[in-house]
């Protein structure tokens, strides 16, 4: 928890920066709510048993209660986000960090803007908070959902098997390009020649330069949904440069996300640095906002623009369009959690500033004064419950939990009406009057 | 929720300053871990459809979970809070501040200590939290089950009308001594005499020299458990004064709170002074950590000492000693936002503490890249979605969401490498050279 908490607050505060509120949305929704949103994975939502009333399910993901609220709260712009816990019923597998109960955290804007702005902070909030969450080097891959469309299009991939063929370029992050061709011709049907033109546009990844070469592309040219991808793709990254974010953003006509409800840019993050990481397991299920199917290995963050989905749960379907991003929380708990074992540092679950205590017996009361004392000046201070603790059990306690300092009182100090402050990890011990405590303490420990 | 947030992080805090860590149960328990948990309120549990796999419901609370947690991972003894929702099967009432989905916030010591000085803390954290959270006057009411046992004894209740006899002087708080005089003689069947003697008792309040009083008074020195209870009360009360909360502490021999698991102190605060409280609803859901039937009007926090429940899930029964209390959260929120809106102060829902905004044409880039530089120094700062958005509309947004700041970005102000920084409030303006724009925001911003 105490790792948690710090990547939380890293994680809020960089929301927060970016100028948005938090909203909350209940646990359960209507069955009906979540009934069609998910396609196959629709298996995995928890209802709860009819005890009259509603028919209710736990929430599945964040991303459909909020579209759900901003069309019951006609709210035609908002930047929120949302850390909180999903359900999903699978088989728990916690060694791979695949849990029935875990967070998301997502941060969305909704609102109708100019071309490409809110998305670019997308990006930019992922790169801050990665950078920030120091968990190694990483690359946010981008893509469009118009311009694999216009590119199945001009490849000569029959429209009703966008659907089909995107899902199958989405397994190149974890299959050769052989064997997802393979799959295509094979399985899907797909003819030789469609796969092998869109073989060589997945293999491309650059940045503006690689929009602007596509623009001229003779066929890409060709399907007005793929220029006005790439448009926007040119426009996000003007922006991107402004934000100096360019080092680690890649446009890479792979990407290919799963869910159904994108229809523009996509993107997604993944670390680069091997390393103790996590399986896929908890990838797949944590990485992109329930978007289980198409997160590759690595993925710690993930999203898009959505711009249909508040119009599903409008009754006269008006749509606020919306892009959004979820950081892959549990992963990166996996992560930090993993680093703090392999690192052997030991990780405090308290922040204890200072543990007062005595070595002499009957100083019980006296322990007590100071410690409310050090309570009412803010500091966070520790007092053993015992009438006559030991010296050696009271130390012991402050290296276990790792409180840096000790406040000593005796008869001797009392008379004097100083407290002697030891540092734990030195074990120097000096005298400070008593009504220097608190600010002495709170020097001490803004230093560490 | 940014009312919300202030509450939380007051209490949190506080936790901290004590020295607690957090830990976090799963919103599922196993259906039979609350079976029998919780009498009547039985019927209010949610329970999950059986979808295949173990049988699950919804937690209630948060002690019945983290009595389970200790045993489970065999801890005897930890210092947590816990902040989260619990869910119950009512009729929701939202005016009444009822909800089927609530925050409880608990805190609890678990383990064997010498007598009252975990205890003592609880209390003081009750007295810190209810004093920083500004609420208004309040009393803390303490009594002990122990004392209540005695007096009902001494009283001559008999032994199998010890409970509903504890839950009809639990509405002392809402009925008059007559009705509940009347309820224990006409519909209990309790003599009249010994009715008379507990209205004695009842009336009764004091601090530690009534607990003193009560420990010669020649009926109440007859019972064993009366006597043990009095003697830890006296204890009590001298924690509480090297602590200085025995101004808001009343040893209060009506209370009694409802949950069978209490086994020693008990104790409720309640505020005091009249004023916008929201209804009884609230405080009967919140107040107690499940304590329906025994929350007076105006409580806002309570708890007690519970030695038993923990054995009940240990295979071998081995016993944890615990004492709790549990912040009527939802209540403090109802109470606050009431305020709030009374006050008709605008309560902001984001932090940003400067709009980077232009009078000018053709800058969306400067004001982006200016927005990305205050990002990256660690200020809070938004920019609109805007290509051309007009002056007036950006100090609108302002105005209406709180930011105190406007960084102005002109052609003229691009030239001379300055920011033209305003005042919201007062409409003053200032150049300010750009390399010394981020101190000059956090120097503003830092007075608020």
């Amino acid at each position: 928890m105490a790792i948690r908490e710090k990547v939380f607050s890293t994680i809020v505060n960089c929301f927060k920066r970016h100028g948005a509120e938090t909203i909350d949305t209940p646990v359960f929704e209507l069955k009906e709510t979540l009934t069609g949103k998910y396609g196959e994975d629709s298996k995995l939502i928890y209802d709860l048993k009819d005890q009259g009333g509603e028919l209710l399910s736990l929430r599945y993901d964040l991303t459909v209660p909020f579209a759900r609220y901003l069309a019951m709260n006609k709210i035609t712009n908002i930047k929120r986000y949302h850390i909180a816990k999903v359900y999903r019923r699978d088989n728990p597998a916690m060694t791979r960090g695949r849990y029935r109960e875990f967070y998301q955290c997502d941060f969305d804007i909704a609102g109708q803007y100019d071309p490409m702005i809110p998305d670019a902070e997308c990006l930019k909030i992922v790169h801050e908070i990665l950078s920030e969450l120091d968990l190694g080097d990483f690359r946010i891959k981008v893509n469009d959902r118009r311009i694999l469309d216009g590119m199945f299009a001009v490849c000569g991939v029959p429209d009703d098997k966008f659907r089909t063929i995107c899902s199958t370029v989405d397994k190149l992050d974890k299959m050769s390009w052989e064997d997802v061709r393979c799959e295509m011709v094979k399985e899907k049907g797909l003819s030789e020649e469609a796969a092998d033109q869109i073989g060589e546009y997945v293999s491309m990844q650059g940045g503006q330069d690689l929009a602007e070469r596509l623009l001229q592309d003779p066929k890409m040219s060709q399907s007005k949904q793929a220029v006005a991808g790439l448009t926007d793709m040119k426009q996000l990254f003007s922006f991107l440069q402004l934000f100096q974010v360019t080092d680690k953003v890649v446009f890479d006509l792979s990407l290919a996300r799963g869910l159904d409800y994108y229809t523009g840019v996509i993107y997604e993050a993944i670390l680069t640095q091997t390393g103790p990481i996590p399986p896929p397991a908890a990838a797949e299920q944590n990485g992109a906002g329930g978007d289980e199917g198409s997160v590759s290995v690595g993925s710690v963050a993930g999203g898009g623009r959505y711009d249909g989905l508040v119009g599903m749960f409008d009754p006269k379907g008006r749509k606020v369009p919306c892009v959004g991003v979820s950081i892959g929380i549990e992963r990166v708990f996996s992560i930090l959690e993993q680093k703090a074992e392999a690192s052997a540092e030991k990780v405090r679950t308290t922040e204890s500033q200072v543990m007062v205590v005595s070595a002499q017996k009957n100083l019980l009361e006296e322990r007590l004064k100071l410690t409310a004392e050090l309570w009412n000046a803010g500091i966070k201070a520790e007092v053993m419950y015992k009438k006559n603790p030991k010296l050696l059990s009271q130390l012991q306690h402050c290296e276990d939990s790792g409180i840096p300092l000790v406040a000593i009182l005796g008869e001797q100090e009392l008379k004097d009406g100083v407290v002697k402050l030891r540092t734990v990890a030195s074990r120097d011990e000096v005298d400070v009057p008593r009504a220097e405590l608190v600010e002495e303490i709170k020097k001490r420990t803004s230093l560490v």
